[in-house]
């Protein structure tokens, strides 16, 4: 081989956090395979949606997570994931003050899914 | 909708380490998306192996992962991730007696990709 090879480099999840402070604006944090992970701090309730063609995994590193969904909840802690089915309506909810959460989803991933509103972020930054 | 909703289970990390102790055979634990998030217990080091299509990204939640690569070496803590791209050779160690660590890979992916041993798990249980 004459390229060189790649050393990527290592990501730091609290040096991540730390970087941002707003609520409910996901940062893309790593990306792989059409995928990307994404970091979120959460505070109060989000809006019902789904995604039609995307799964979406989100695995909490503080707080508390309430996952509603039409037909029951789940709550969520830290050490602790849950991967929302595509066409499955929910409705993440923070139930400590503040919830800091890592997502897996496909990139393009829309935050609000099938719902556009003044909390969609279509562009989400990369940190 | 007629169909009732999906409510998701929730995946605790803790309880699926505590099911298995071997070292070096990745358990399936989560999927989305084709893709596949695993839990992996090891000790020691692995072979020198690359994967042709799949990225894989390792996050460590104990001890200490010593990435190497032919062009140099990372080593990820609790709480980082790795990205390590397709084709890119690389070598796992566990820095510390034991690493935990969980991995975001497509279905499929081999845990010693292109090159198959006694190391080689083609069928990772599912927890």
């Amino acid at each position: 081989m004459s390229l060189p090879e790649v050393v990527p480099e290592v990501v730091r999840l609290q040096e991540k956090f730390d970087l941002f402070q707003e609520h409910w604006s996901p940062k893309v944090v790593g990306e792989l395979n059409g995928q990307q992970v994404k970091l979120a701090k959460i505070s109060g309730e989000f809006v019902w949606h789904s995604h039609e063609h995307e799964d979406e995994l989100f695995l909490v590193t503080k707080g508390t997570l309430l996952m509603r969904f039409r037909d029951g909840e789940r709550r969520i802690g830290v050490g602790e994931f849950i991967v929302v089915p595509r066409g499955v309506e929910h409705l993440p909810v923070a139930e400590t003050p503040e919830v800091w959460m890592l997502m897996f989803e496909p990139a393009g991933t829309l935050n609000t899914g099938n719902v556009v509103n003044e909390r969609t972020v279509a562009e989400p930054e990369h940190l």
